[in-house]
Formats: structure tokens, sequence, C-alpha cells
């Protein structure tokens, strides 16, 4: 259609589907290309579209774009993404198209720009309909009818006292279903569940989901309405949240953006930092391992040397189990810092279940170990060494998968430092310690 | 208050406090406590505060009532999370509760049943607000009040043709705004985004969060509305795939119930499945040391067996930094099994640069070996072999993790099997041939 410049056909598709659809199809396309398309509708389908490509694609456009079209797309955005974006822009881009914005927009978004990324005023939006206290349900509705193309979502409505402090909240649904004559304030919720701007924004995404909310109202400390949260934005909070935690699991670090689009100097620097860091601490394990060397007899120590990946490796992957198990609980809220004792208690037990299955199964390979690898050590003593080491040793993992994660959230340090692979190389040697105590006793 | 038998002060707290508050504070009780509690309100507010209970507990209140009562509270609850319920109850409670439910409500529980858990029809409710095609605003409003209090959300309202084919939608907002003599059609968006009844919920759950929709409808192979999924459900969902991804990840198996709750011997059976798969592949690793030791000459076998566990962990941990990456990548639709190339393009490049910086530090490591340790073998010559084997064990990691998740993705087996720890335990054996087979070329 942009090729045969056919201006009906694109004003109609623009105008037809939905925003997310046409952006979608967009993003391949280039910068120019995307603006001479957008051109065929108003400026208000422009915004709409554009709050739906990726954050990248956004910035670059921003820049492909006269600055005088952007300050009056910026003023049809909605609140809360066009703060965003322009926290993205380089400084001098994004002040030189602030000053062509209108007043009342410009204050809006420098106010939303002082809360934190990750706080419930980082991800709200001023955006909300609301009445005063005193109305019947005929006139709300009335008042609504003026407000609302401005309100970013008026399913909920909530009432406000002349400080504009929160009294309550009523539905749009029970607005509709109420008689005109009833006061609002008859049909209005008194007991509004809100959360405070400067609160972590997986506190407000755990409220929103824990109430089935679409909305939730934001209060700042004399408890006036700032803002409000909406569904769609915790649905993304929950997700990078997510990624975040999985991210960190795997030993990646954090990476913000798209895998593909992530730059690659940025994504080896994080990649690169952690595999060290594992490396680093592996020669902790060589060290153990030399001192023993110098002490076992070499027949033995060569006979040993064969099961030590197997024996250790077992501890990682019982370290793993636990540390995801207990991350992942105290992501969800699951488990807090004061239920350490019954997370202890229950991975004692588990420890013990798992270490006496596979030690079992270790007590059977080291039995069936052919007779030439054997160099005339007993077999019998062999395994019973083999049997007891598997079993100290995946009950250590758990007890450090377990213990590691709660322990790093107490100090207050970033519980990212507890990965899976950390704790399979934490396990690996004092994993070497236990393999050769226990051999040492029983064989020498 | 329940000691005190404070009636009115039970009843006033139970009308006035959020229902998701309430279950909150009784998770707490006894059965016994909860119900007597519970009686002082109406059946319809008992029936949203039970669905607020988490799964099991709602079980045991079943089993905790007479069935007449419960059969009452199954026809309040929303018919999406009483379907849920009866699917965990044992059968015979079921079917006996079922009995009592009136007729109606029987026939559309029977209707919901028949789907897939993970599926569409799985997660929907029918409880939707429509309308027939040819009202105006006005008659259109006046409907909606009859209609409402049975619909669980009428944010949007569907318009249906009379053979229940969806036509269009209409937002509750967008209906207050317009003049009462409008006809709906003329306001109704007709390109409605909507999902098959047999899509699966992932689908489902990405659809809402892309296009930030309160709620989606659910049509069957005619193209008629059976139901509509709504956005709090799919928070749900969001949170339980990635649960199940992080489990999958550490190993863990899919564990269902929350850590603290879910039954000791069920998880014990996951975690020592896994546990001992991962030591039955290890039995490889085993195996190829032990081929090598018989090849390999004694004192050059010792040093070098000191150096195995560092080395082949460097692998583990940069394949489970790829998993990882990766595994996310395709649950969040970043990646898609025809970006394979770039993919792999991508993970060669990082498998490189990684590999390089690890190799160094794995040389100087070596170069700092103490003599003691050294047994005579060359101090270069040892470490230009640690060098290059750091450097292939890493790329070969990187490669495996990055394919692997692909791969069983491609041949339809499930992804759950490329975990951390599974990653980590092929390149251990892969990691021993590689480590061996540099060493002996250059050290022999």
């Amino acid at each position: 259609m942009l090729r045969q410049n056919d201006a009906d056909g694109m004003k109609s598709s623009l105008e037809s589907l939905h925003p997310a659809t046409i952006a979608e199809t967009l993003e391949e396309w280039s910068v120019d290309e995307i603006w001479k398309f957008l051109s065929h509708t108003d400026i208000r389908t422009q915004a709409e579209i554009f709050a739906y490509f990726p954050d990248d694609l956004q910035v670059a456009l921003v820049e492909g774009a006269g600055r005088q079209h952007m300050a009056h797309l910026i003023e049809q955005m909605s609140h809360d993404d066009r703060v965003d974006l322009l926290q993205r822009l380089p400084p001098r881009v994004g002040e030189a198209i602030l000053r062509l914005v209108d007043e009342a927009d410009r204050r809006d978004i420098a106010a939303l720009y002082r809360y934190g990324e990750n706080t419930a005023g980082g991800i709200m939006t001023t955006e909300y309909a609301w009445l005063p206290e005193n109305l019947t349900v005929g006139e709300a509705l009335d008042r609504l009818r003026l407000q609302a193309p401005d309100s970013e979502i008026i399913n909920y409505v909530y009432i406000l006292d002349d400080q504009r402090r929160l009294r309550g909240v009523v539905s749009l649904r029970n607005l509709i279903l109420a008689r005109r004559d009833v006061p609002v304030r008859d049909i209005m919720e008194t007991n509004v569940v809100s959360v405070h701007v400067g609160d972590d924004r997986e506190i407000v995404a755990r409220k929103i989901a824990d109430y089935d909310l679409l909305a939730i109202p934001v209060v700042n400390d004399e408890g006036r309405l700032v803002g409000i949260v909406t569904h769609d934005d915790v649905i993304d909070v929950i997700v990078e949240e997510a990624t975040e935690d999985v991210h960190r699991l795997g030993a990646v670090g954090h990476i913000e953006d798209e895998y593909l689009n992530a730059p690659f100097t940025s994504v080896w620097r994080t990649r690169a930092f952690w595999l060290a860091c594992l490396f680093f601490a592996q020669l902790l394990t060589f060290g153990t391992m030399a001192i023993y060397q110098s002490v076992v007899p070499e027949p033995l120590m060569v006979v040993l040397a064969l099961f030590i990946p197997m024996c250790i490796s077992v501890g990682g992957n019982s370290g793993s189990q636990a540390v995801t198990l207990i991350t992942r609980a105290l992501a969800l809220g699951e488990v807090e810092l004061k239920d350490w004792f019954r997370v202890l208690w229950h991975e004692v037990k588990m420890g013990l279940a798992l270490g006496l299955t596979v030690g079992a199964i270790g007590f059977v390979f080291a039995y069936l170990t052919p007779a030439s690898v054997l160099h005339g050590i007993p077999r019998f003593e062999l395994s019973i060494s083999i049997a007891c080491a598997v079993m100290f040793i995946c009950f250590w993992g758990t007890m450090i998968g377990a213990m590691l994660p709660l322990g790093f959230k107490l100090v207050g340090i970033d519980p990212a430092i507890a990965s899976s692979p950390a704790v399979a190389t934490l396990v690996d040697f004092t994993g070497v310690i236990i393999f050769f105590s226990i051999a040492v006793v029983i064989l020498s």
C-alpha cells in the first residue's frame, strides 16, 4: 500500500485494526516507512500504536521524527508510557522535546519522573477517574462522561475528599446498576486496597493479583491519591520479575533486553563476569584436591580421582534443586525469612531421603566397577566409601542450596549470587573434602 | 469474636472487609471454626470468600460441610472456579454434591468439564455480558442492568448475532460515553481479538498481555462465543508457567503445590528421580575417565585429575547460562524455532568470546601451579593444554546449552529435560573427552 501510495487503504487499515496488531506488522519496517505510514491517521491513533512498539524501536522513531511532531505525540501518550520513553531517550533529545510539550503535560511528566523505576510511583499513571464525595449516581455518571476520555481506565472511580484523600471506590459496573438518585457514598466500597507511592513494584503486582483488581490506587505519605497502577502494567512486571529470577538462577546476571536484541558486549560482559567468578571459585576445589594428592598414596588417588566428578556432581544437582525451590518460593511470597526453621527442617528430611536414595545407587555402581580399574583397592570398602560420600554430599548440597538464598536475604545481600552454578561450585569444593575425608578414613 | 459469639461483630467484619483479606485471616483456623464464622453472612459472600482459599483448604472445607450447603455455595461461585474445585474433589464427593446443584448450573459445569486443564476452555468462565446486534445504547444499558449481576465482568459487552456468533465488542466505558439513541453497532469494535476454545492457555495469556485486555472471548469451531477468560486468571497462568520454567531449569521436575504444603513423598519422588537420572548419566563421565586412565601414564594422570573438576565445570556453567537464556526466550516468545540459525550464530560468537576469556584465565592459573604439584610435567605445555581445554569446553557447553532446548522443541519432546544440571552433566562427559584429547596430544 505504501508503495502504491494508497492513502485511503492505509487510513482505513490504521483505523480498523487493533493498535497492537499494527505495531507488530510495522516492526520490520524502516523508521522512515513507519512515519510515512502513520502520517495517514490522526495524532491520537499514532500515539496508541506508538506505545505498542518495542522500547528500542520507540527510541529510534523519536530520533527519526521532527521534534514538534514528537511533542504532540507525547501529549497524547498514556502518562506512564511517555515517562518511560523519555527516560530512555538521550538526555539532550528528551529535553529538547520536553520543551515543546504543553505546560500541564510537562508538569505531569516532571511529577512522575521523581519516582524510582521499581516503585509503585515509577509504574503508575496519573490518569484516573475520580469524583468528590457528595454526588448522586446520576450526577456521577454525567461528570464521568466529561472526564472519561482523559482517564486511562474508568472501570474504577475513586471518591476523594477536598484534600484529595481516598475515601472510597466504586466500580463503573455498580454505578450503572444503581438507581440514579442514590448517593454515591451509599454504594462505594470504603475498604480500599491501596499501595504507597514508594512501595516496591513486586508488592504492587502481588496485591493486584491477590485481590483480582483491574487497578490499584497509589497514595502518598499524607494518604492523598497520586495515581493508579493498572493490571496490564502488572502483567509486564510479573513477567520481568520472573525473567530476572530465571536469569539469576542460571548465573547469567541481569539482561534487560530481549535475547536477540541485547547488545553483544554487554551480554558478554555479564556472562564472562559470572563464568570467571565461578572459575576462580573452582581454585578452592583444585587446592583441596592438591592437598589430598600429596597425602593419599598414588594408586588409591588414581582410582578415587575417577569417582570425583560423579560424586561431587550429585551435590551440585541436589543443591540446584533446593536453591531453585527456595528462591522461587521466596519470590512468590510462599516462604518468608521467618519460615527459615520450617524450610531447614523440611530440607533436612528431604536431604536425608535423597541422600539415602542416591547413596544406595552409588553403592551398586561402585560395587560393579570392573577389577581392571580398581588397581587392587578392596571392592567392598570402596563401595561403602562411595555410598557414604554420595549420601553426605547430596545432603550437604541440599543444605547449602536451601540456606544460601535465605542467608543472603537475611544479611541484605542481593540473593542473585545464590545461582544454581554458584551453589554447585561451592558444593564442589566442600564435596571434595567430604569425599576424601570419608575415603581416607575407610580405605587407609 | 468467635469465642465471645459476637454475631454482629462477625457479620459486620464479613461484610466490610475484602473477601481476599478475610480468606487470608481465616486460613490458619480449623475447618469447623471457618464454617461457624462464615455462617454469619449470606451464601453469596461465603462463596466470594471461599474462592480465595488455597486449593487444599477448599477441598478440606467441602469435606467438612453439609452436602446441601455446599451445593448452594457452588451455585453462587464463579463458573471457572467451581469447575476447578469439583475437579480436585474425590470423584464420589464431587458427584454427590453435583446431584444437589440446580439443573442450569449443573449443565454449565458439565460443559466446562469437557475442556483440558491447560486450554482456553479449561480456564474460561461462561459468565459474560452479551447483547444482540440491533439495540441502541440506551436499550443496551437497560438490558445490562438486568443481566449484570450474573456476569463476572461486564467491562466488555459482546455483541452476538442470532447464531451466537461474535460480531463485535463494546466497552462499558464507551457505552456510557455515547448518546443513548446511537445504535450499539455504530460504536462497537468489529475487529475482535479472540481465542479458540482448544488454544493453549499460554497463548491466551500472551494475547491478553499483548493487547492489554481485561478479558478475551473464547469461540468454538463454528465461531460461536462459548466463554471469556479474564485478566485475573491470566495473571495466575503467567505466574504458574514461570514457576514451571524455573523448576524445570533447576531439574526439580514439576511441583504443583506451594513449597511448604506440597506432599513430602511426591516432592521426594520427583527430586530423587532427576537426581538418579543425572547420577546415571555421570557413568558416562566415569567410563570415559576410566578409559583414559588406562592409557595415560600414571604421574601425568594424577596431575591432570586435579584439573578435571575445574575445567569441566566451566562447560557446565556456560551451558547453564545458554540453556537459561534460550529457554526463557522461547517461553516469552522472543525466540521461535525458525530463529534457530540466528540463535546458533549468536551463541557461536558468544561461545568463542567467552571461551577466549576463560581460557586466558585458565592459562594464568595453570602457569602459577606450585612445582610440588606438577610431578615434573612441563609447566608451559601443561598451561597451554589447560587453556585450550577450558576454551573448547566453554564453547562446547555454550553450544549444547543453546541447541538442546531448541532440539527438544523441534522433535516435540518436552523441553523440561534440558535443565541446567542436565546440560552440565552432558557437558561433563564430553568435557572429559575434550580435556584428555587435548592434554594427550600436547603433553605425550
